[in-house]
């Protein structure tokens, strides 16, 4: 049964690596000990060695321990034998590109539907949706495609940022751009606010955390809806 | 001669389209009387009729008809035969998308080094640079490249946006982002804030408006330059 989280920020304001979300991790991988962890995107461009004994000390605060997929030969193969999988945050574009370079796409897929849990934060969110058209990421590098994991049928937008009132800055607003991004597809988006995640259990998908989030389906009024709201109804 | 003006914004908060830009627009489009004017870029969606109708009564004001790109059968040849070209903001995807399908890179770069006056806002002033690889848009569609015009021997970064202090959002600061693009790439970027823009006349290139504009090298910690600064030495 597939078991995913898919959460819009790895780190809340003013709290540690992971933190929040270090509770419902001891849950969602209980059968595991050591998680396979995917450093691509590489947040500020630091190295794979680097953020994955990051992301190491966050999980051996609950008994779990890390092994970066850049320490494997074979990364399809680690994927394959994995236990859990991280994809951790940073840029979607690096991420994708990486993905697609070392051939990890369809044996991630694979994993999950058999049941590894999955874990992605912010840029591994991204690349649950159908495609990552709606990253909120710079486009530093060019992937050979948009095309992500599909885990769910439509797309996220991560680190979700209601109009700041007041501002005199005239660049898009997340809104405007996700209104944009409907001009040329027709997949609904989920805003997730960070502090939310989607946690996926088989076929059913519901909202967690505190928060709302924002949907925006074609054709319509974006609309908020609570937190625990089951997700299902989005395709 | 190259005769360019590249501009962070179409607009300054409070005041109405291009208004900031007119005078200096005056003297850019001397010599011509009907500017073409290329929408694809879409800013919210809207249709390329209604966007070049906003950017007609803008040039009204000075004197200057205007016509869309898309009235025209044959889109190189308009570019071919256009007085003045100006590609207004909106998506840079969207617009590099619709500049390749329609086979318009080339001409448009032949018109320029020929000495057609160019204008270009945010998107329009990002495919000004080598690679659109630093545009602050959301990538709603594919584009076959992110190969641009290289009018400039740098990237540009329209819409600049200072870090805000005490901010609690955790998504990526515009310095970050410009930080992990050079992870990738090693070509300088300008950080052009609302009210800037570059002129380009011949060989000189020279910041205008009447703030700093900011500098981002490989490699380099990134600084800020006066307005009416030489750019030259940006390569």
């Amino acid at each position: 049964m597939k078991s995913i989280i898919i959460a819009s920020t790895s780190t809340i304001h003013g709290s540690g690596y992971l933190d929040y979300l270090l509770e419902e991790l001891q849950d969602h991988y209980k059968s595991v000990n050591e998680i396979l962890f995917i450093p691509y995107a590489r947040p500020g461009g630091i190295s794979h060695d680097d953020y994955t004994s990051t992301v190491s000390k966050a999980f051996n605060k609950i008994g779990k321990t890390v092994k970066g997929i850049h320490e494997f030969e074979n990364a399809a193969e680690a994927v394959k034998n994995a236990q859990g999988i991280f994809v951790g945050g940073g840029n979607t574009f690096v991420l994708v590109s990486q993905l697609y370079r070392n051939k990890v796409l369809l044996p991630i897929k694979e994993a999950v539907k058999n049941g590894t849990p999955y874990l992605g934060t912010s840029a591994g969110s991204n690349i649950c949706g159908l495609t990552m058209n709606t990253t909120n990421d710079m486009p530093i590098v060019y992937p050979p495609s948009f095309k992500t994991l599909g885990f769910v049928p439509f797309n996220i937008n991560p680190h979700y940022l209601d109009p700041i009132e007041g501002s005199t800055h005239m660049g898009e607003t997340r809104a405007t751009r996700i209104k944009e991004f409907h001009a040329y597809n027709n997949q609904p988006v989920i805003g997730l606010r960070e502090g939310s995640w989607i946690a996926v259990e088989g076929d059913k998908l519901t909202l967690k955390g505190t928060l709302e989030a924002r949907i925006f389906e074609y054709n319509k009024e974006p609309y908020e809806i609570a937190t625990h709201s089951d997700l299902a109804f989005l395709k």
